[in-house]
């Protein structure tokens, strides 16, 4: 069986090592040999102190190949701060952003190869070949996509635009959004792998992750969302939104960005052109259209048990309607 | 009074340190509100990790500073090594060239302002700006120089071509050198500053740097061996060596590569053209080139105290040159 996900950061990347749980504990041979390609979004990627950074490649690198801080929920555990507490001594900004040093010679090693003029998907690969996260990692694009958010925040309310990690990180995403762009993304072009995963899947699965800046860039790269909307495999997703609410992160100030309402039903309907199930949480309304089947199943990932049975309850879903597919 | 000083790194910087102390203690006022400029050799410079390391500079940096590695001599103190660690999990070469979490600060905000357009002589003022070293810091040049190495360690005597730094750190020097090349140091420029510092210098002084790969790399860009011949000012040096081994490091395979015995009179010989004095131990034997005057002062930096006291016998022969060119 061949799963093909799409991903963002740290809701994403515990829903993946859920659902790798889930196959290996399997009965079912075919769910505990099943290969998983994750597209991870790339447009939150930044660079600092000259350091090329893919936060949300990291985050389910990390996740899966045993670094992850487990507190934080991204980053390497055991961190230390030995480089940022001196470049904080230089006055170098931005001084917001944390780099703990196991996680900067990441960096390094990215900054470099991309330097000599490899690919983001090489450096990826590289990476992975010591993480080895049990599961293809491709990024989006190989491409340099940004995602930039105009704020209205100056005097008068005058705009002004700064990278996604300002909003996110620094102004923890509390100065209302006018304008979400993921500048470079309609002339990206998919990474190697992609559209093949996406099209040759028996099963695509969207975890969690924020459906504006994380599954809504990988969408906004041209190809993907036409690759998913022709598959011929079913495409269950996981409502990030529970009863008003995002299970995890800012999401509601981006959907609010772009004029959609914080409701699982709202979402869902942001993949209306694909999706084929989708599990929201026990409370929750579901969205009517038709032909899309909605699960009621418990969505918070409160720990690895809950979080493998989300996962494997996302598989049921896309089985059987890929079942009722061929019964037709 | 005006010093100007060239300067390798560990035993230059160490000699600076004792300059400076000995300055601040002096009943002379002259010598409390001395002016240092120093002018380092950057021919050592090298990148690794995509990181543009300025080993000379930073020695002197530190040291003077008061962030040096007193036991190593090199890099800072209290040092971790979290992004190496790392590094060498991901397999990342080179893995013998050690860099501490706190240096590679210094190296990303001078990776970082070199891509974005400044000069090395910008970087090393802002780099200084934080550790107020008590000098005007200037690199010999802000144009790329390094120093390769060749080795004849192959199949037959084949000859291969090393950075410096393999042949210094990797390889402790312990392969003879067949040729040692300042590349780039033909059509390099003096940085701005040097032949100023030089020409108007009250004082030269050749603190008891590598002759070869030091003091040697910095006398080839071109404009400063001149300036130093034609400068009014007393030239006065510290032999590196005693009883025919180098006071520190491994100037002895660098002076055997380019033919020069390891002696205090051979070392003054490559300064011939312009050096006016020169201090030896007690042991040694003088060159005898007419004109050179020669002191006999222990010549190790066995202490603060020793190495201020070597400086100020330095600086007392160059002020008795000067007063014999005043008064003839």
């Amino acid at each position: 069986m061949r799963i093909t996900a799409l991903a963002g950061g740290v809701g994403g990347a515990r829903f993946l090592r859920g659902l790798l749980a889930h196959l290996a504990a399997s009965p079912d041979p075919a769910r505990r040999e099943a290969q998983v390609t994750v597209v991870s979004n790339t447009a939150d990627d930044v660079t600092f102190h000259g350091l090329r950074i893919s936060p949300d490649l990291d985050s389910v690198m990390y996740t899966l190949g045993g670094g992850i801080d487990e507190v934080r929920g991204w980053g390497r555990a055991q961190e230390s701060s030995g480089v940022a507490d001196e470049l904080a001594a230089y006055g170098a900004e931005p001084s917001w952003f944390t780099l703990g040093d196991k996680d900067i010679a990441t960096h390094l090693v990215r900054t470099r190869m991309l330097a000599e003029g490899a690919t983001l998907s090489e450096v990826t690969a590289h990476l992975c070949a010591r993480w080895a996260p049990g599961v293809r990692l491709l990024p989006m694009t190989d491409d340099v996509v940004e995602t930039h958010v105009d704020l209205a925040d100056g005097p008068d309310g005058a705009e002004r635009r700064v990278h996604f990690q300002e909003w996110w990180v620094r102004l923890h995403a509390a100065v209302p959004a006018v304008r979400i762009e993921a500048v470079g993304a309609e002339q990206a072009s998919p990474a190697p792998g992609v559209l093949d995963a996406l099209r040759e899947a028996d099963v695509v699965v969207l975890p969690p992750s924020n459906p504006v800046v994380s599954i809504g860039t990988v969408l906004q790269v041209p190809g993907i969302r036409r690759a998913i909307v022709e598959t011929a495999a079913p495409v269950v997703g996981v409502s990030p939104v529970i009863a008003g609410a995002p299970v995890r992160g800012m999401a509601d100030a981006c959907l609010a960005a772009i004029g959609v309402p914080t409701t699982a039903a709202a979402v869902a309907g942001l993949y209306a052109d694909f999706l084929d199930g989708w599990l929201i949480a026990a409370g929750d309304e579901a969205p009517t259209r038709p032909g899309l089947v909605v699960r009621r199943r418990p969505l918070l990932m409160s720990s690895p048990t809950a979080t493998a049975e989300l996962a494997g309850a996302a598989l049921d879903l896309a089985l059987e309607l890929a079942g009722r597919e061929r019964a037709a």
